[in-house]
């Protein structure tokens, strides 16, 4: 028996332990955005950081002007990559309460008609059982091994449902410490229910708002209408051209540095049978809006957007007036692919928008988030063996799949510490995610924790 | 001495006592907004009723669910045509009080530097001010020869200000009596202090309501941008395409019924020094926005228009939310002129925005206000003789002016009554009209007061 193998089995063999500290952690209430859940969210961190220290990682608790963090490493002096693996202990609310089947913070197992077997409570999939897959995986190499086969540091917060507002300066004050070669996240989902996935590219996003100026104040349209410049007018001509007849985007130099995706990539995106049609079926509707010469995987996962998220201007209450109102707005962001570079598409836009604004009217920006797409090199040779542990454990070759929007820690990890991110996780889209009667499957649990034993075996071979 | 240059040395003789008279009405305090001031309203319409007694018209105040009405005949058995004067002796409310410089219920004379007598008080103006005018007039008439020269009857109302509730039960209720060959209507201003007006054009309008529907719900622009369908881009595309790049309307049929003016008519307004770029610089703004082939009085008086008065979809608040909405929607009024049909411009606006909507989107209307246009016929006799007495009081011709925006009494005279208007009134722009320290110009009540003889007896001949 190789040493995967046994540590495989003694993972089998353990699930039920697994599953008593899995739900000593789902029974501790550390909602990080109430403050009354405080000492719940610092008594999270303290257990895990015993629980780490119990299998021989060098853990302790790190005090933040927020939530604290737990850090921990075990140092192995083998010659693999060194990996940092990040989860965070915090969850979501409860509401609405009454729509919880059983109380959120007393996990249960529940079978589902179809044979399911489901962890339910609050933080089961976000992000407790996925960081906990991770973690019973490391103890179960230790308990078989003694050792780890590689360098791990784990780094786990408690502000993540609350856009971590700790954890910049966290990451700028033990930059040195934190620094791996690859960082492991697991914050994820599976392509679906039988099938693994790598989330390897992350789009950018560069947002803005704009609002035009045209009267000093709102006028009458009875006695202006027909004279005076309406505002609306001037944003809708900037909305209606921004892209032509096929849905591209007009916009100067708007496609430079976007990256076509490798053949081999693509192929595998047709055999895994998305159903585009579904997909749009799902929000009512049928009739994919973007790009006309792409599939709607590559719209939402490879190509760059431009989405108006919001429009206002002049009189939106119940009844009517008629008047020209003396400023419209919009906000709009852009998503990036490739190398898209955020600072050239805002600029831009700005020149256009600038070329539609007539000679006696005014326009405002104000720049929301500007950051640029996240890649994982298909030739990384950890995503290799990523991608092959993944399709070893569930029997089914692991998918590299995309994800339209943006993952906050992931740009934080490449721009702050240089470091890129190998995303795996095993989440569902069913899983309820930030809703009542959140999930995971025992499945997912149990496979997950098998992956990361394979993955951790695979990345300390050649 | 003719009879009228008698009826005017009686006017120029008894102002004092006409300026007494005014200033009882104005310290009524007939606020119509506001149910405090309910017996006011009812008190100001008793005092009409008596006053207009006093001197032989057979008048008297009739309830109304709302505010009552002051209603008054005078047959003469003479052969021109009978008129219905109307006015209202309802005010707005003084709102901010701390901004008026003296007692808005307390009227006063006062001098401007530059030597301009006004009188300052809520309502001095809008209406009764105006409306005294015509009421002196026809006392002096009376008094100087015993009798009108025409047949006359008054409608005066309490409910301008908030909408004219009870109007068209009234109207419907009482058409024998109040339909007459003529209204005469004097809440409009002159063209400048120097030259009297008769405003003979009034635009319609239709106001409609759209609203688009994309997704079942809001959706992640990261998850789903590139891939749905943004109803902001649609509605975007229905406001852009309006207009061709000349500033004319694109609806099929939208110009049908559309009249040019007569070119006496079109040279008058070019003599008249309308100073277009002064009229935009008062709001800030510099070029004509409307058709550029037409003047800026054409854009505002006898030219269509298609404004969008209202614009929302997505996030509008603080901050940004890259979100997808899941609808969209604007509010649109046209301004019509000439014979143009409000049910087809409707209609053919409808039919555009569904040639705009996708497949899988749908879209709601939603229909408001729709009334034509209304012009007094440029051969209207009464026209050529009320033109012809204000030129003569005033010493310089009297303009035919368009107003762009509607005045809801003209329409309902003409649509429930059959009757046309002749809207004259002594107004100024610098009136103050529903603002602290409203003001009515002394030469405006005075010469007020003689014109509205001069057209009573302009209208008794031939």
């Amino acid at each position: 028996m190789s040493t995967i193998e046994k540590v495989l089995a003694r993972i089998d063999a353990d699930l039920d332990k697994s599953l008593v500290r899995l739900f000593e952690l789902l029974k501790i209430k550390s909602i990080s955005t109430d403050p009354v859940f405080k000492t719940d969210c610092r008594a999270a961190a303290e257990w895990l950081s015993r629980e780490l220290t119990d299998f021989g990682i060098d853990a302790n608790v790190r005090d933040t002007d927020g939530h604290p963090m737990v850090v921990g490493h075990k140092k192995t002096g083998k010659s693999g990559p060194h990996v940092l693996f990040y989860g965070h202990y915090d969850v979501q609310p409860v509401d609405p309460p009454e729509l919880w089947h059983s109380d959120p913070f007393d996990p249960k197992i529940v079978i589902r008609e179809d044979g399911t077997e489901m962890i339910v409570a609050r933080g089961a999939a976000d992000d407790k059982g996925q960081l906990m897959t991770f973690v019973e995986a490391a103890r179960a190499y230790v308990a078989e091994t003694g050792d780890l086969p590689i360098d791990v540091s784990i780094l786990l917060e408690g502000e993540e449902e609350t856009g971590s507002p700790s954890l910049h300066p966290f990451l700028i004050a033990n930059k040195d410490e934190l620094t791996c070669d690859l960082a492991l996240v697991c914050d994820s989902d599976m392509w679906d229910a039988e099938t693994p996935a790598v989330t390897v590219m992350l789009r950018g996003l560069v947002s803005e708002e704009v609002s035009v100026k045209a009267a000093g104040r709102d006028l009458h349209s009875g006695m202006y209408g027909g004279a005076a410049r309406n505002p609306i007018h001037v944003i809708a001509d900037i909305v209606a051209n921004l892209h032509d007849h096929n849905g591209k985007v007009t916009l100067e130099g708007f496609y430079d540095g976007v990256v076509e995706m490798p053949l081999d990539v693509k192929h595998l995106w047709e055999e895994i049978g998305f159903d585009a049609k579904a997909f749009l079926n799902c929000v009512d509707l049928e009739i994919p809006a973007g790009e006309t010469d792409r599939s709607l995987l590559e719209q939402i996962w490879t190509r760059p957007t431009a989405e108006v998220n919001g429009i206002i201007g002049g009189y939106a209450g119940a009844g009517f007036k008629t008047v020209i109102p003396a400023e419209a707005s919009l906000k709009i962001s852009f998503r990036l692919v490739g190398n898209q570079d955020p600072v050239k598409v805002r600029d831009a836009f700005r020149s256009y928008v600038h070329s539609k604004i007539p000679a006696d009217c005014s326009v405002d920006f104000k720049a929301h988030g500007g950051s640029p797409a996240l890649r994982l090199d298909f030739d990384n040779p950890a995503l290799t063996k990523g991608k092959n542990a993944l399709s070893d454990e569930w029997g089914k070759t692991a998918v590299l799949i995309g994800c339209g929007g943006s993952i906050p820690i992931v740009g934080d990890f490449k721009t702050m510490l240089g470091m890129d991110s190998m995303l795996i996780g095993f989440g569902l889209d069913d899983d309820a995610v930030h809703s009542p009667n959140e999930k995971y499957n025992m499945k997912s649990f149990h496979k997950g924790i098998r992956s990361w034993a394979r993955i951790l075996d695979a990345l300390s071979k050649e």
